[in-house]
Order: structure tokens, then sequence, then C-alpha cells
């Protein structure tokens, strides 16, 4: 790298979404500079992915990274900066860490935006492999300079989870717990509310908008009633409400709240890869599942529980109903293991109000 | 406050430990940031105070805190920042949340400190009701002026467990905990070492450092053989070594890792109270529990854990040993209730590793 004076590339160069310092970039780290983009992302239904756009030169003059399902994609969101910013996309080579989509979902496809902005030449850490793939073909039919493998390995590991369950043709599934510090749902004589404060609630509330459904068992349906909505703070529907599932074998009374509404759905099986392969024939990419602990600890002996989100309050009870059930785990080096997943809007640990938030993600 | 031009103090008025704006400060804005500098400091033997020295027209020109046990007072740190930057200290006030100590223990007494620092006016929030009582009437002795009581409500709540502790002549418990995210301390076949990880056991030996004694159950002292030394993360010695405590009604064999060395005590009860009342007697202002859940568990149902160290590996087990035992609840109404404590060296929530840890207070 050049100590010298950097030329400023043809737009507005002084526009940044992040502190990055003012020389010219090697392709490596300009994708890694992706790779801490895409870090600032959620987990759910999409991958964690990042896209810098550097010039001629290796200066960096955008970067973009996913917000989660619904929002702009890194790239897109990468290239709405340099429309804003009035960059002269020429001459410049955009990193992303996964291959541009090629499919017209809820946001239009990278690729098409890729090949219109300019953008002379692509390099992706890793090839998509779900249903969006395609990309990097559709960009050189383009005319798109495109080059594939940078960091592949770690692109993959940061989306692992994401990969195998787009690869399996399932849901991505995200498990929501909230318990005592010792471990208990509720005390010996089934009481329960609320055992989380408020902000616990209303945060387990946006992790439920943002997925594609929402399953209990119907052992919760039974004993909790839960409606199963999306709501803000002040108690409001979200617009977008997703699919409520009931799962197991019990019947689900006509009058249960679950029912409320058009978006439910009773799954009547006890065996999580068969409701997975139901729900990914219904169009849902990502699952949360809320309890009670037959059906979480069912989805973790099956090895299905792709993000974990644990609330525990600072209470302790010593005895009652604990969250997770029986795993089949006699000895240590058994145990499931999982790694704190410290991402930049979803920190690893969190106090939320009075509460506690850890987010994790399998390590094996 | 005037908006003009602030006079200086009479010494480097330059010199200063937190981002204060220069201006001058009420009263009760010098004691507020007292205990915005207390609440750096770390819980233990010793409560939490923070001093803030402010001259003739309110501007504050030192501020000092305590960094616990063994080191100085928050009265000693701020005036011995006063004396490296040669500030001259008559005609200046002391707002300080505890009444200045009157003892000669590890460090000197601050009520001598300050009376030869030139100090002309000292006002405390909350009286000493310690063994170190007696600062406010020498000082008055000396001919400083001496007032008390300002945000004495706050001074209490800062510190309740610990004059709590200090007025029933007992020492101020910490109890730590390492955990599986659900609760378990060993898996079914006893399996235990290790569950958290190197760099969460080496910020435990942190805290024994710092405590005067260190305790077990007589149990684990027959299950684990533990050593109970407080080492550095080389594996080293501390210079200092904490009392080492076995408690409960079973012997300890001679050739037990706990008897080696002349620090060490068997007090053959299962009362905790009793427990307390022999180690105050042997001048321990701190004991910190480590297990096993027999004890641990004891001195939560007796109310006697004044702060808490919850360590939690990333793991799941599903069944196994549990942290904590039957504390007689059948409710959740009945929960033992805790705050999480946010304070500047010891955050509420920490990723430690490949752990994480939660501090906490009883908050009932």
């Amino acid at each position: 790298m050049s100590p010298s004076t950097p030329a400023r590339c043809k737009g507005n160069s002084n526009v940044h979404t992040m502190n990055i310092p003012w020389e010219p970039h090697t392709p490596e780290e300009a994708m890694q500079l992706a790779f801490k983009a895409a870090r600032k992302g959620i987990r759910g239904g999409n991958p964690l992915v990042g896209a810098v756009i550097t010039n001629e030169e290796g200066y960096v003059v955008h970067v973009g990274y996913h917000r989660g399902a619904g929002t702009a994609h890194a790239e897109a969101d990468a290239i709405a900066q340099a429309e804003l910013a009035d960059t002269d996309l020429s001459d410049t080579t955009m990193y992303v860490t996964l291959e541009p989509c090629n499919h017209f979902g809820r946001t239009g496809p990278c690729s098409h935006a890729i090949a219109e902005s300019g953008i002379t030449k692509v390099v992706y850490a890793h090839p998509d492999m779900s249903d969006a793939e395609g990309g990097a073909q559709y960009l050189r039919e383009q005319g798109v300079l495109v080059e594939e493998g940078l960091f592949k390995n770690e692109s993959f590991l940061l989306n692992e989870r994401w990969f195998r369950a787009s690869a399996a043709k399932r849901p991505f599934v995200t498990a929501k717990v909230a318990s005592t510090l010792d471990g208990y749902i509720a005390a010996e004589d089934g009481t329960s509310q609320w055992i989380t404060g408020a902000e616990a609630r209303s945060l387990g509330h946006k992790i439920r908008e943002r997925s594609d459904a929402i399953m209990v068992g119907t052992g919760t349906v039974l004993a909790d009633n839960p409606s199963l909505s999306a709501r803000d703070e002040a108690g409001n529907l979200y617009e977008r409400q997703p699919l409520r599932v009931a799962l197991g074998m019990r019947d689900v009374p006509d009058e249960a709240m679950i029912r409320s509404g058009d978006n439910f759905v009773h799954l009547r099986t006890r065996d999580p890869h068969e409701g997975l392969e139901q729900l990914y024939a219904l169009g849902v990419r990502q699952l949360m599942i809320e309890g009670g602990p037959a059906v979480v600890s069912a989805f973790l002996k099956a090895d299905l529980v792709d993000e974990l989100f644990w609330y525990q309050a600072p209470i302790l009870l010593g005895s009652g109903s604990t969250a997770v059930q029986d795993l089949g785990i006699t000895t240590l080096a058994d145990a499931h293991r999982w790694a704190i997943d410290d991402l930049g809007m979803t920190p690893g640990t969190q106090i939320v109000g009075s509460d506690f938030r850890v987010h994790l993600i399998p390590n094996h």
C-alpha cells in the first residue's frame, strides 16, 4: 500500500458507512471489510452478506450489508449508496461475501442491479446454492468480469447453518427460550407469567416479525393458549404477521387464539424433520420455535436448531419445569456445544430491561 | 451555573480522571459525580465509594474512587492525584459517598489524610457503621467542616448488602457458580471438567485473589480435591492467598490439597450463619463461595449471598447435577430475585473466552 496522498474516486468519496482508513485496499483487505460489514447484519431466512465497492486504484468507495429478510441485499445496499452519492461505478470492483442472487423475491435480483450499475468486476467468496443461484452466470452474460473463491471457507463458516439448511431444502430454524437463571420456565405449581420482563418479550416480538413462521407444540397451545401474533412495544400488530404453526398430535380447539386469522397451520406430527419439510413446501424459509420444552428439545436432539436466543431472568427457582428436557446425554463429552454469536446488531450477550439475552449458534 | 469562562483552580487544573464538563458544580452535581466514580469500582469486602474535590467556585479539580480491598480508598485516591498535580487543596470541598474511614487497615485512615491535605470541608452521603467508623468526629476535631446526608439513601442503596453485612458483623459473601446454559454443573455420570473454559477459570482466580477467604463444602473437597489456591493466567500463585475454608460435617483427609499450606480452616457446621460468624472472628471481611450446590443453596436459602457471579458455558446437557438445589420454592411469586449489577469494571454481562458471565446482586 502506498503512503502517498490517495487519488479520490470519481464520485462523492466522502460518503462512507464504516470507519475505513483512506488507503488503497488489496483484494484480500477489501473482502475482509465486506465480511466485517456482513457481521453487522442479522441471521435468519437470509444469510449474512457484506459488499464493498473499490475503484480502480483499490480505494473503498462504498460498503453495504444485508439487514435481514425483506430489506435490501448487501450489493443493492452498496449500489444504493453509490446512487445517493452520485458515484460513477464504471471501472469499479465489487467484493461480496456471497454470490449475488438471481432471484425475484421481496427485493429484485442483485445480479441485474450490478449489471445495470456499471460495475466492471465482481469478486465473491462463496457460490449461492439456494434457489436464488445463477447470479454469476447472468453477470458473465452481461459482460461483467466475475471471480469466485476469495475467502470461500470463511464465507461458508459465517453462514454454515444457513448453507446447510438451504442445501437440505428446509427452513433456517431459530429457537427462543426464556428461563430463570437456573434454567426453569415454570415453578413447581406451573406458574410462569412472567419470568422475563416486558422488554425481553418485546424483543422476542421483533424476532417473530422477521420470521416466516412461529411454532409451538400443541401442548403449549392447550396450556397457555398463545396468540403468537407479532406486536410492537405499544401492543399493536406488526403489518407483517408470520404463519402460526402448532406441531403435535393433539387437536387444536376451534376457539384457540392461534387459530384467529387465516395464517394458521397444524402439523400433525412429532417429527421435526417432517414438520420442516411441510413448512418448506409452504414457502417458509425461517422458522422461529418458541416452545414448549418438548418441541425445543426434539429440534435440539435432531440438530435442527440453527440459531438460539436464550433470555434469562435474574431469578432463581431451584426447582420446576426445565427449559430443556432430557437430551439423552449422560457424559460431558457428548454435550451439545454452541458458540456465542457476537454480531453487530445482535450482540452475543445483551442486557434487556431487567433480564439478559444470549445469542448462540451451533459449534460442532 | 455560569456560562462565562471559568476561573481555574490553583493547582494543575488539567488533570482529570473523568470526562467532566468544565463548569461549576452544585453540591448535588458534585456528589452525583462521586457516585458515578464509585460505580467504577468493584464490590467485595469494602463498599463502592467515590470522592470529588471542588474548589471554592465549585469547579471539580479531582475525582477518585476505590478499586477494591487493599487499594487506596476513594478519598486517598483523589488526594494522591492532587499531590501528583501539585494542587493546593486549601479552600476546597470533598464530596464523598461514604463517611471517611478512621481505621488503620491495609491503608491509612482517610480522616487523617484529608485533615493533612488542607481540604476545608467534607460532605459525605452516608455514615460509616462498620469497625472503621469515627472519621467525621476526627475531622471535626481537626477543624474541618463536615456535613452528612446528601443523597444518603442513594449511598445506602449502592452498598446495601455491604451495609447489612457490616452491621451484622459478618463477611460480605460473593458466590461463584459455573454451569451449562441449562443450569447443570455436571453430567449424569458426574463428569464436570471442564464446563467453562480457561479464561472463565482465570477470571474466577482473580475474584479469589481479592477475597479474604474461599469456601467449599466438605463434599466438594472429597469429590474434587480442589487446592483453592489463587493463580494467575500463567498458573503461578498470586502473592496474596486467601484463607481456604471447608464447610461441613465430614472429615477433611490429611492429604487433601486444600490443607497444603497453613491457610486452611475446617468449619464443622452446616449452618451458614454459624460459619460466617466464625469467619468474621478470624478477620474475614469478604468470603467467596465456590460450591458445591448444597453449600451455595444453603447460603441462598438463608439470604446470605450478597453478590453472585454466574459463569455459563454455551453448552446444553438436558440432565445432570443442577447448580442450585431445591430452595423450597413452589410458585413463581416466591422466586429469589436478583438485579444485574452493571458496574464500570464489572459489567453486568460479559463474554469471557467462549463462555459468558453475569454479575448479580439481590433485588428484594
